[in-house]
């Protein structure tokens, strides 16, 4: 159902197969999953967003687990399907419980909802809030 | 700018008057920003926004800040200027700092990357995250 | 600070100035609001837009402030600033009270949330439905 | 395919069991339906879910058919599968004929459109959809 | 799966069937798809529907592949996977080769990223950009 | 207006100094536009975006200026106010004419009709679609 066909370990080209690889290594299982085996078709754009997302979703000075559920809000907002699937399943992994899952949709919701209002009043900006951030 | 005047606290009914009221005691501050004096034209609807952004945003398994977070990333997937700015600002205020907020920069711009490229490509779901989800 | 000049009345070629006098002809008023001035560059374009939205907001089985609401909704959900304001105050001609709008908000506000959760959890569909819509 | 279970009856806490026969009261019928039964995994952010939706869909001065027509255009906006099944099934069940949907869809469509042009060409706002909106 | 029946050859009218006739003609092939025959439930959106995109999508200054490339980044954007898969096909079928292809979506994915930055931090527009705008 | 002050020339420090070098040398042009000044309070996120954005945006198998009219359609689609704006001014420079952009526009006006369409109804992919991806 993808624009493009999955490439398999025998198809890979020599910089796809040093992505699979590092993905093996990195993630300490066998299984390279569907969304760097069909962004493989384009093995330098597929290594390079390989290399920057595991920079940006490292440790920081923001929580990897953080770090998922803002993922999680940007996929969910832009109606992407396999990235909200992909990172629910990463922030668990992560230690997202229950809790924290229904607090993270409470939030979202509450977000979507006044989103809404904003834009459908057109509120213009408080000077204030232009003061704090710029301070 | 806005689709409805402001409502000030001369012309405030009951209901948005206590709404003023709520919001300055919460916030410890006299000043009532211009979402809640537009959406008070509906003193009905702007009492329960409030009221349940309270409950949202309040303590809980995820830190004010995380959520804090997770409201900007919402907001600037759906482009809500006003929200972005408020939101921005409310996570400064409860401790965002410049580094947090580069790395939550890094985060997003990483995640509708992402999310067009899997949107693209329309990658198929793997099966191990349905599996995942459901564990 | 659009990406195009707008065409006033003395610059407009034929195919322009037919569509400004039809406009006026339509809304019964003088003034030529910067939409059409702007997508006039395009006379072509311009007149087509012009003709087709004449006739999909014109009456029909639903009533054209039932239009305008329609179109507001889907303007708000695409962040269109112009075409939120040009709306709500088509639809406040059109007869929008102060409730109606109100209870247009509680509606938006509730849709945008809701679609937020079932795009979050991604909900499967009900067969029920699928009976229904071919019903 | 859900990040979450469904709940079922068996399953289901008190709270999420009287949520469950609210719905079925409301409804009158057994069914209850996939969005619910994953939201009932927090049953208190589903039982506030729907009481509010109650209220908000609910007679008022729009008409719960014109009510179903703007949740509808917003789910559209915002591309949820769900909500756009849902709530077009229940918009028939509200007495949406095909004459009403098929100028449904021509105003979604055409709105959809100069939405899309607006922002293409950044269109100024007009002074006078600002004095309309004040008035 | 969808909210209408397909109209098949046999339960077309005449303005459908005149469509379905067209379509044929113009793609020298039998197969009519879906969109078209979902749409067809309003032949007249329908027929207006396909005339302008016969137009739209012609030869013209811009190259008909470069058309297809800019309807396929619309369709991304907007999270619309029939018109994504689609519009693939048919730029495949006017010449889109694997190279092209790569490249198109890292314009994406480079324009989606910028976006996001971009309205994070809300930057301010340059003169400069309303001045060659203008030019 | 924006979430953080621009960074000039002389509190930039080393690695924001040698992006400005970099974008004046590129540019041909003393001035840096506000989207760097901004992102450079984060100096090696914005480093790492222009150097991307220089190997993406360069001399392809697609023109720079066909990258640039898919750049314009994805910042349409995501309501990117600055980014419409800047990449419509690259247009022009690198040749785009009145007739491209009234064609652009068209295109991009048609693909939103149909993606709203496609959507409302939820059309089911052809498998034709499908074959032609892998083939």
């Amino acid at each position: 159902m993808s624009t493009l066909p999955m490439i398999n370990d025998v198809d890979a080209d020599e910089t796809a197969a040093e992505l699979f690889a590092d993905i093996r290594e990195a993630r300490q299982t066998e299984y390279v999953n569907h969304f760097w085996r069909t962004l493989a078709n384009d093995p330098s754009l597929a290594t390079e967003t390989w290399k920057r997302l595991q920079e940006v979703m490292g440790p920081g000075t923001l929580d990897p687990l953080v770090k998922e559920l803002i993922y999680m809000a940007v996929s969910i907002a832009n109606g992407c399907e396999y990235c909200i699937h992909s990172h629910t399943a990463s922030a668990r992994k992560r230690g997202m419980t229950a809790e924290m899952y229904g607090e993270f949709l409470s939030v979202v919701s509450m977000a979507s909802q006044t989103n809404a209002l904003a834009n459908s009043m057109q509120v213009p900006l408080d000077e204030c809030f232009l003061n704090s951030d710029e301070g």
